[in-house]
This record gives structure tokens, C-alpha cells and sequence, in this order.
């Protein structure tokens, strides 16, 4: 594990901008005593804040000036006439792309981020369009499930780079060596899914990639952790997250009204509030904050916009893993030997094919 | 509200055949008194099963013999070509054509359910693709959510049409006067959904439909019930069914290790079991078993293969409910009262087209 490492954060993004992210920077550079961090905003709002940080953090911190914020509600297109190579966001991924960095975080606007993300760092050879993968709290610890929305729909060769890319993920960021991938499949009996999952699950068993396919998994192996990757497009990924997300709050919800119906279950709650806190911190989805995107020539990550402190801290220390364990180079090296194994098993059949028919013919 | 009704039970259907179909028709019978059941199977399996009935429960079922059952892993082409006039599961099915029934119950294999009901009831006049319409326990009590997994994909007027039996729906079922409806759709900013979902849209919008269309919704809005009617396509309707159920069962999982981790936390829980239970309850899937088939010329409810005989009468009590509001006919209705306002706006803007350019010409 090399010494990690500098993140570029885009200060003005997200609902509350500096009130979060700057106390957000700050928890991160008190985790980690390697950390360095870029805070891109406007200088005359972020220094003040800083002076307040203590010495040994501060020296860890630089304020890296912005003329403009993009706001929540801006459309990617007007964010970009406007943020180009002026904005927070925009110099945030640019620190990435010229090095200074090595990865982006943002609590800003996820069409925008996406856009300049694209624009600055390009995709990677052989990605057509990039993906967002998010860590999944499981019964068995933690998936990754993408896409999360970065996309609408995906051909079967799309699926099979999230595939290649998700799995690239979990090796780094779930430290398994073999990880199992699946992709999101309906069980219905009449329809074995949309064709292209059907074609992306033929080419992940027949194709001989250097991964563990496991098959189809439906919806509730999510939650079984059934497979360390979850492949599905992004809208379906995008209403999945957000479903699953809704359930767990009305089920605490639920949990909270019922215990404080009565003095029994009051004092019963009181009793078990070590249960309870325990619980509370496994829904809790400031854990999982940061939403990585993939498929480009380096690393963003998308903090929930109205996530507080602790969340976006938690978004940087994602970024820090990452980027710890090379994942761009290691995502590089799986796609570049898909290729070559593609162009390997066609000669071969190719070859076998020539070699079969005298065969057949001399017999 | 009119006397109810007669249900035809595939008592062959689902994982556990008999064993869950018999004491689940039962407990129906027991709660409806007003409530008669035609058991489709082998008879000779039934009838020692209906001699432990109390005689005014038996009075009140019938055993119709069937010579097959469709087994849970069968192909809908096998089990049509198999089953074709002499399962359990057709012979429910024609009850329900043939007005002996007013609604048929089937735990079987949900496709070769779907084929049977489409071959024997047809889809309505209008109607391309039938969906599947399950009730969702929400924070502010009961949506609709469709359609589950009966097609994958749609086009906007099949979304239209989903939207339009939904409410129908809604009404019969959440007794609500009008009911509201949102398409499911991705808050990302850059991609407002895939384009099917945005025609849908404009047509909810602009085509003056008698529906409360509220717009599009996102997937944490399910949970909330913000509206009383879900509308998605079935691929990433039944995704979102199962990626919530397995949520929901994950966090029971969490609460019941927790809770038992320490003595101080069990006495806790014992404190609290009356809250605890009711939590139980509110997430229990049983409670919801029972998905509709809507688009169909008759009724037909299918319930979770997987579940207990107290699932199976709640799918009971629901196919008894939808019957008893006359959801088919009231579908029809609101179907012509579509295809009559869509006439009529195409009749107007003729004629407004018409009488502009003169009055143009005239200014």
C-alpha cells in the first residue's frame, strides 16, 4: 500500500457548500494523517474557515480560488458554459487530470459533475459511456452495485465493461481477490429479461474473462450480498438505490413510532439503545456516501448532495481508498486483457475451424 | 358494495401444492362469510383434505378435478401445451371466463400463469400487454405499484395504459376518490429518463385525462407514498419489488442480531415486544401477497409461490376485494373514456386548426 495521497474537493458544491464540506475536509485530514486536500471555492469565504482548523491540519490544506459555483438546479449544458476552466467543480477535476490530485469529490450536481468529468478526463480506451458505482451495505458485509444512474440503458457490451470495471472495484475497495459478479435479471419465468442482459450473461460465461461470473441475480440478492458486483443499467440502478433507500427509512421510521408508543416499549428502547444506535449506524447512508464514477482517465466521486459532514467525510475517505489501490490502472489493465483475450479466442476459433475441416475430411 | 363472490383456487399452484393452498382457503372462508371457493386439483388429494372442514366451511368450497398440475418450473409453453384444458391452474383460469368465478387464485409458476390467463381470458379491448399490480405498504399506508414483471419495457401508451388501470385500481382497493399517479422515473440531472417515460409524461400531462397525474416520481418516493399509484415498466418495477423486499428482510436480519447480542438488549426487546411485533407486521410480505393481473378480461391474482397459508388467504382477501368493486368493468370504462377523450381533442384541434387560418387570414 503506496503513501496516499492528495483529493481535490469542490467546496461550493452540494445544498449547504462550505458549511459541510470544509467541516467534512476537516474530519477526513483528522482520519488520515497521509491525506492532503485542494479546496477549490472562493478564497475570501474559505480562508476565514480555515483559520480556525488547528496548525497541524491547516498545513495539510490548500485554498485553491474559483470565480463561480454551479449551482444544484443548473442543466449540465449551461454548467459547463458557464463552469468551464472557472468553476470549483471544473478546476476540482482538472487538479486530477493534471496530477496535482488524485481524485475529485463533490457534493454538486450530478448531471454538471458528470458532464465536466467527461469533458476533462475523457473515457478510457474501449469505454463507451461511464458508470456509477456505489458500495452496498449487505447481510455479508458490502457489494457494489452499478450502474447507479450515470447512464440510461446499456447494450450488452456496456454491461460487460460495468461488469469488468465493478469488479476492478471490489477487488481494491473489498479487498476479495476472486470477486463474484451477477447481473440484475427479473425471475419471472416468461422472460428471461431484456435481450441485451441475456447476450451480456452469454459473453461473461462463454468468453473466458479472467472473472467470476456467478449468473442472474434478482433484486433481493442485493440485499443477500449474493455477489460482490451487481450489474444492471442505470436506470433501473438509479431506482433500485433510491427504492432501497426509501425502504430503510420507513422501516425506521416505523421502528421509531412503535417504540415510543407506550412507557413499556420507551423503557425497553432505553434498555436496547446500544441494539438500536448499532442498527441505526448499519442504515445509515452516510456510510456508503460516494458514488464513484468509472470508465474515465481517473477518479470522481459524487457525494449526496444534502449529506452532512460525516457523510462527506466519508465520501473523501472512499476517494482515499481508491485511489490508494490504483484502480484507474488496475480497470486499464482488465479491459486492455478483454481485448486480448477477444482477439485470442477468435484466432482460435479460427484457427480450429481450418484444422477441424481437414480433420473431418481425412476421416 | 354487492354480495361477493365465488374465487376459483388452483389448489396445485405454488412451492407447497396442498399443504399451503387448503388451510389458506380455509382461513379465507373463515374471515368471509360471504366468500365461496371452487378448488381446482385432484380430487382425490382434496376431498380427505375438505373432511376435516367444519360442515358449514364445507359447504361452502366445491372440489373441481383436474388431471394436471403445472409444476413451478415449467415453461409457459410447456405447461400450455401441457396443461391446456385439463390443469388446475387453466380450469381456475376458464372458471373466471365461463362467469362461474369471479376471480381465479393461483400460487403457481407466474409465467405459465400469465400465458394461461392471457390464452383463456384475453387482453381487453385496447389493452397490448397486461401488467401485474401489487399493493405496497408505505409510510402514509398503501400504494400501487405497476407493473411488476408481466413485460419487460413499454412504450408510453402502454405506460398510459398502465397508468389509467392503476388508478382504477386505487380506487377499488385504497378507496381513494382520485387517486394520484406518478411515473417512476431518475432525478439525475442530465438524463430526465429514458424517452418512453417522457412521452408518457407529456401525455399524462397534456392529454386531459380524467387521472390526478402528479409527475415523475423517484424511487425513494415509493416508501414515502407520494402518490397512490407507482407506474413503471415491469423490468425495473420487479427489481425495485425485490431489491425493497430483500431491504426490508435485511434490516429484520440486523434488528434480531442486535437485539440478542447482550442480556441487557434481549430484556430490551422484551420490554418492547408489543412494538416489535407490530413491526413485524407492518414488514411482513405476506401482508401484500397477491399481485393482480390488470388488462385482462377477468381477474386473476397470483400469489407468491414461496408463501404460507396465511399469504395465500391474503391473496384471497385481495382477488375478493378487486372483485367485489368491479375493477375489470370499471377499467373498460375508464379505457373508452380515454380512447373517447382522445377523439375528441383529435375532432377539436381539426376543427381549431381549421377555424384559425381563416380567422388568421380574416385579421
Amino acid at each position: 500500500m503506496k503513501d496516499c495521497c492528495t483529493l481535490a474537493v469542490d467546496a461550493m458544491g452540494g445544498d449547504a457548500g462550505v458549511g459541510v464540506t470544509v467541516p467534512g475536509a476537516r474530519m477526513a485530514l483528522e482520519r488520515h494523517p497521509d491525506l492532503r486536500v485542494l479546496l477549490y471555492g472562493d478564497s475570501a469565504t474559505l480562508k476565514p474557515l480555515l483559520a480556525e482548523f488547528p496548525r497541524a491540519l491547516r498545513q495539510r490544506v490548500e485554498v485553491r480560488h474559483a470565480d463561480v459555483a454551479i449551482r444544484m438546479d443548473e442543466k449540465p449544458s449551461q454548467a459547463l458554459r458557464k463552469g468551464r476552466r472557472v468553476s470549483s467543480m471544473w478546476l476540482a477535476i482538472e487538479a486530477v487530470r493534471e496530477g496535482k490530485a488524485q481524485a475529485a469529490v463533490s457534493a454538486g450536481n450530478t448531471g454538471a459533475l458528470m458532464a465536466m468529468s467527461l469533458f476533462v478526463l475523457k473515457p478510457m480506451t474501449g469505454i463507451k459511456r461511464p458508470a456509477i458505482a456505489g458500495l452496498w451495505p449487505t447481510m455479508r458485509g458490502q457489494s457494489i452495485v452499478l450502474d447507479l444512474g450515470a447512464t440510461i440503458g446499456a447494450d450488452a457490451e456496456q454491461l460487460v465493461d460495468y461488469a469488468i470495471m465493478g469488479e476492478a472495484m471490489a477487488r481494491s475497495l473489498l479487498h476479495v481477490e476472486q470477486p463474484s459478479v451477477g447481473l440484475l435479471n427479473v425471475g419471472v419465468e416468461e422472460i428471461k429479461g431484456v435481450e441485451e442482459v441475456r447476450r451480456a450473461g452469454r459473453i461473461l460465461r462463454e468468453a473466458a474473462l479472467p472473472i467470476h461470473y456467478h449468473g442472474f441475480v434478482e433484486g433481493d440478492d442485493i440485499a443477500k450480498g449474493t455477489v460482490d458486483v451487481f450489474v444492471t443499467e442505470g436506470f433501473t440502478g438509479n431506482i433500485a438505490l433510491k427504492t432501497a433507500e426509501g425502504t430503510a427509512r420507513q422501516i425506521a421510521d416505523f421502528l421509531r413510532r412503535e417504540l415510543t408508543a407506550s412507557w413499556w416499549t420507551k423503557l425497553g428502547a432505553l434498555l436496547a439503545r446500544g441494539a438500536l444506535r448499532n442498527l441505526k449506524k448499519k442504515l445509515d447512508p452516510r456510510e456508503s456516501n460516494g458514488g464513484i464514477f468509472l470508465g474515465l482517465n481517473g477518479i470522481v466521486v459524487k457525494s449526496h448532495g444534502g449529506t452532512d459532514a460525516l457523510g462527506f467525510a466519508n465520501a473523501l475517505t472512499h476517494a482515499r481508498e481508491v485511489a490508494l489501490y490504483d484502480l484507474v490502472e488496475n480497470i486499464a489493465r482488465d479491459l486492455s486483457a478483454k481485448k486480448m483475450m477477444a482477439d485470442f479466442l477468435d484466432t482460435r476459433q479460427e484457427n480450429g475451424a481450418q484444422q477441424a475441416a481437414p480433420a473431418r475430411n481425412a476421416g
